[in-house]
Parts: C-alpha cells; sequence; structure tokens
C-alpha cells in the first residue's frame, strides 16, 4: 500500500478533484490511502503524524532541503522498495510550516520535488501525479500530456 | 504586462479552475495575458509562439534543463525586469515535446522548476502559483499555505 499523510485541509474545490483524479488512476495499479490531518502547530501535527506511521514501511518525507529527483530516480526509489519487499510506502507532506524534526528523523528518505515553495495543498497534486507516472513508467505505459 | 504564450489545452476542468483563479489572483497586481496555441509538432508550435513573441519583452522560457530556481530568486527575476523598465515580461511553457531550439535562443532566460517532468497543463498552474507568489513577496505581504 501507498500511504499519504498530509497535514491541512484542502481549500479549493479545483484542488480536490485533482488530488481525486489522481488518486483514482493510482488506484488501478496499487492501494492508495490518504490520511488527512488538521493543521495546528509543528509539535502536535507531529504527535499526529506518528500515530499513522507505521514503523516498517518505508517513510519519505517531503522537505525542501531533501534530495532533488528527476522522474527516473523518482520512479526507481518507488520501484526498488515495491520490489524489494517494502510493500508499503509512506510520503509525509508537511502542513504550512513543514515538518518537525521527530518526522525528519524517523524518515528513510527526505525528498524534494523543487527548490521552489509550493502550497501545501497544490503539493499533494503534484506529488500524486508523480506517484501515478512513476506507475506509469514502472509498467512501459507511455505518458505524455 | 505578464504575458504567458503556452502550448496544448488543459483537459481537466479543475486546471482551468486553478489556472483562472491563479490569474485572477495575479491581475490584482500586474495586467496578465495568455495565449493557448494549440498542440501540433514542436516545428509549427515554435512558428505560432514567434508570431506572439515581442523581441523587446524579457523572455522566460521553462525548459527542464533551464536553471534551477528557488522562490526568492524567481521572485528576484521578475522584480529586477519590472523595476528596470522591461515591464514586459512573456513566459513561454511548450507542449508534451518541450520547445524548439529557436524558442530557447530568442529566450532571454532559460528556467527550470524541477528535475521532475510534470504535465504541461499542471505545469501551467504551478507557474501561476509562483508568480503569484513573487508578487505577493515582492509587496512585503505574507503568503503561507
Amino acid at each position: 500500500m501507498i500511504k499519504l499523510i498530509v497535514v491541512g485541509k484542502l481549500k479549493e474545490k479545483y484542488l480536490v478533484d485533482l488530488v481525486n483524479d489522481y488518486s483514482k488512476r493510482i488506484n488501478k495499479y496499487y492501494k492508495l490511502e490518504i490520511i488527512e490531518l488538521k493543521d495546528c502547530n509543528i509539535h502536535d501535527e507531529a504527535k499526529e503524524i506518528l500515530k499513522h506511521v507505521n514503523s516498517r514501511d518505508y517513510i519519505i518525507s517531503t522537505y525542501i532541503k531533501g534530495e532533488l529527483l528527476s522522474t527516473l530516480e523518482f520512479t526507481e526509489l518507488i520501484n526498488n522498495n515495491l520490489t524489494k519487499g517494502n510493500s508499503n510506502i509512506t510520503f509525509i507532506i508537511g502542513g504550512s510550516d513543514g515538518l518537525d524534526e521527530e518526522i525528519l528523523n524517523i524518515s528513510n528518505k527526505l525528498i524534494s520535488f523543487s527548490n521552489l515553495t509550493f502550497p501545501h495543498g497544490l503539493f499533494r497534486g503534484i506529488l500524486l501525479e508523480q506517484i501515478y507516472r512513476a506507475f506509469k513508467i514502472m509498467n512501459n505505459e507511455t505518458y505524455h500530456k
């Protein structure tokens, strides 16, 4: 299973639709679960996140100072885990203040998509699109749009 | 004026709404025009793009091998141009095959937002969000979401 733990509600309907669209597309390849937590302060958010983390899962947190990956590197990261028995990957996206150090410390990998700061709602859609893209690539399907 | 020349139609309604939302937000700060061209082949796309380019404008093309900017560097790029008399900036986003070399050659700056490949429609929203973010920063307004 691929699990996304995310902080903060989506405010705009178009973001909800974007996230739902890619969630559906991913679900055709792999079971996906999204856990949306309330945003409060970064420490309380961390406590809530930890309740949903299974330490046996491979934990990937998104962090602006994390490793900048290409689409193929991101695909490899997912593929390597899913084929090496880590059949559960948990992605964590922080709220507007980012992620507490505790979450960064328990992560197996810190990744960044950009040197730019994105709104966390839009970022959720960007991450899901990229997970979907990874599955298309893993399945040797063309995906060009 | 800030002009966006983009190739390819938006297929999903949520992308239209995303683009419209940020267009409206940017228009409160600066005149924005979006020119959407049909996607065909990369050479014909280039010809069409050139019809809409004013060579006196500062031309920024988005290109995966371009310079990876941070939000502050992107803001500075816009701010420097708008305050130094280049009151017109033209952004160019290619279609699914990217941009023809001719377009890259006439560009004043090639920028990249990520090492990842994004769908061009979603990328349009990401670019507009970042332009909006830049105006918020230039106007010393907080923007945190």
